[in-house]
């Protein structure tokens, strides 16, 4: 089992596809195992969604803003501004990791896969990310 | 580490139990350990709720149907048809794979729970899955 | 890889921390691997969300109620009151289990992620989880 640490660039609140600067910061795949990869924050997420059109992302975007807008007229943790605890709650709607199955020494997604940041700060940073290498 | 894909059958929109065709094919299991199942598509997800009353596979559809109803006139990505990009959300909602400790050679599972296959697509066809079991 | 099942003290209907309830019970980490929390139930969740604020916890039960409310009048799997179905589609949102990076012996989460507990029920009693360890 192998462990590294990923250090995300910070992004734009909003969906991104993070796939290539993942695989290039982990290196080598075994032949047979599983990927699993978990983020160090509770206001961003991790997914695996489509990896062709950009406007799916930007309506995962619009969705969950709509599912969970901000100002919500009923919310207690206010203080660290109106993004940030519709934030904690789409973080846990989208999920904390995603463990992707390695064969042939590639991630073995559908065709159409990438794997999703949900940034959902308006300034959420550099983003950290655990990478396990199960094999 | 075993790995497999299994081609499940075409199912309609909506929630189906998969347990006993997913174990059908994977065959035996370890003593000890966790099996891992990764759907490689974006418009259809895994989760595992109850296993006893059909009727809460037809209500899990209706409510995720309300909460990401079609035609939102907000989205981009329709050219996919109506029931595509609430396809894409509602995965992302439910997760792409689901992970199962192996206990004694079975499933431990709780008495009610199935594994459940989001089917998010009115033609959704066949769905490839990879199944790990890591021991 | 080593497997025990964790029995938690009944809890309320909310969010509840539970990463120290759960640590004690499992004792010692290896250097390397990843924990597998799995609950054996339909109508509870895991995640892992803030851990400073108690109002998050508020925050996150009230949201969830308020995205997946009791008694919708289309609901059929109602025999086992107005919370239940409404837990069974929250259960599916939140996820059944976590997966959590070990590092150097210790859970390598973020400073402010705590394991939760999503208890869907007015009455959900003790909860079962299966931890698994591996490495």
């Amino acid at each position: 089992m192998r462990q590294i640490e990923i250090v995300l660039e910070p992004k734009p609140k909003g969906f991104h596809l993070i796939t290539t600067e993942v695989l290039r910061k982990i290196g080598t795949l075994p032949e047979t195992g599983i990927l699993h990869l978990f983020i160090k924050h509770t206001s961003a997420g991790l997914t695996i969604n489509e990896n062709a059109d950009p406007d799916v992302l930007k309506d995962m975007d619009t969705v969950l803003n709509k599912l969970v807008p901000e100002n919500l007229p009923y919310l207690l943790h206010t203080m660290e501004g109106p993004d940030d605890m519709p934030a904690h709650v789409k973080a846990s709607l989208l999920g904390q990791s995603v463990s992707i199955p390695v064969t042939n020494g590639r991630l073995n997604l559908g065709v159409w896969q990438g794997i999703y940041l949900g940034e959902f700060r308006y300034d959420g940073g550099a983003r950290r990310l655990v990478a396990t290498v199960m094999e």
